[in-house]
């Protein structure tokens, strides 16, 4: 079944993490990767995170500039790119920043593991999409928004749900830009976490792009499996 | 007091993990980065490694390349560099590879809470420092490696040495070599793990080199309070 071309977008440390062991967001890079973050919001489909993304930073996922916003009403979009939670127990509050701050369609990404209570009020709030059994089935998913229209995902973390995307093949490509700083920590998350390849299965990629950006180095690559 | 010039040299993958998190080697470098790897070893005083990587690895940690050990020789040096494993608890085997491969000097540096046996085996086979209580004392083994005439010191990791490294600001400078892998998992060593730092006390780095390089790129970081 079709997916769309999906891609991770994520800044991590010298030492490969995208947080602290709190979990808590360190501002790893500047004004021109928030920019080239933004453009590319601006040209998807979705956008999309997982729970823990939500739980920690309540990220609204909106187009901030307001050209950017302009220009995508100009061709007839919403303003802001479709925004997807995978969140497959229905835990997200429903006063998340993303329900309050943006105009544009929302999807909340539940398993059927979620509490019905839970899933009924987030019907008021988004659309729901229920798939899978105790966790949200990613290749359905990916393959339903294919059919909604969704070609171009970008997905912004976190490390879980990277893992699960990479792991079920569904990524095209990463582009992962590295900071300056080094965070460190046993269990601070990375760019992909969850239970880790195998000697024999690990993805092998392309370098499709490594530039200098601000203090740092914005890498591309591309999945060869994908 | 003073402490060497000292670097860490690591080869991860995209994700920012040295190996899997069964603490499997990767080979996530070629030939090229080998070779970089054997010339930084023999234009170092001495080399460590934490004894985590030696009871993954058995690394012998000699230099590889016939005329670099000649080329030492010449020079009056021994074939290899110093060898050195930080090691608390005397958990070394006697048996290790780096005992049975290569000339040279060898360090042993453990704690006060290493078994008295345990450390009066290890005498026979190398040089053995205690100092620190529970653990090395890493600040005060760097500065007695110094007195040593060990002025240039390589660090080939794992994670726990190189934070305690980087932790006591005794790093000058990290290159890594980010390979075309993807290894993932949230329990995979990465090139800095430990307890972490928090948001105040992140080392804040400069980028001093980012080349392509085989199928991934070599980044040099200086760290600023080094």
């Amino acid at each position: 079944m079709p997916t769309p071309f999906t891609f991770i977008n994520a800044a991590m440390s010298i030492d490969g993490k995208i947080s602290t062991r709190q979990r808590r967001q360190v501002r790893i890079s500047g004004d021109v990767d928030f920019e080239r973050m933004d453009e590319l919001r601006a040209s998807s489909d979705a956008v999309m995170v997982g729970i823990g993304t939500v739980l920690a930073d309540d990220p609204s996922l909106t187009v901030k500039s307001d050209e950017k916003r302009a220009k995508r009403l100009a061709n007839g979009l919403d303003e802001n790119p479709v925004r997807i939670v995978v969140d497959s127990k229905a835990r997200i509050p429903t006063d998340a920043d993303i329900f309050r701050k943006g105009a544009g369609k929302i999807i909340i990404a539940v398993s059927e593991s979620a509490a019905f209570d839970r899933v009924e009020s987030l019907r008021k709030k988004a659309m729901v999409i229920m798939i899978g059994g105790d966790q949200v089935d990613l290749p359905e998913l990916l393959s339903i928004l294919d059919e909604m229209g969704i070609h171009r995902l970008m997905i912004e973390g976190g490390a879980s749900l990277n893992w699960g995307l990479v792991k079920n093949g569904l990524v095209d490509e990463i582009y992962s830009f590295i900071g300056n700083l080094i965070i460190g920590g046993a269990t601070a998350p990375t760019l992909i976490d969850g239970d880790g390849f195998g000697e024999a299965d690990m993805p092998v990629c392309s370098l499709i792009g490594a530039e200098k950006m601000e203090e740092g180095v914005l890498l591309k690559w591309k999945l060869k499996n994908a």
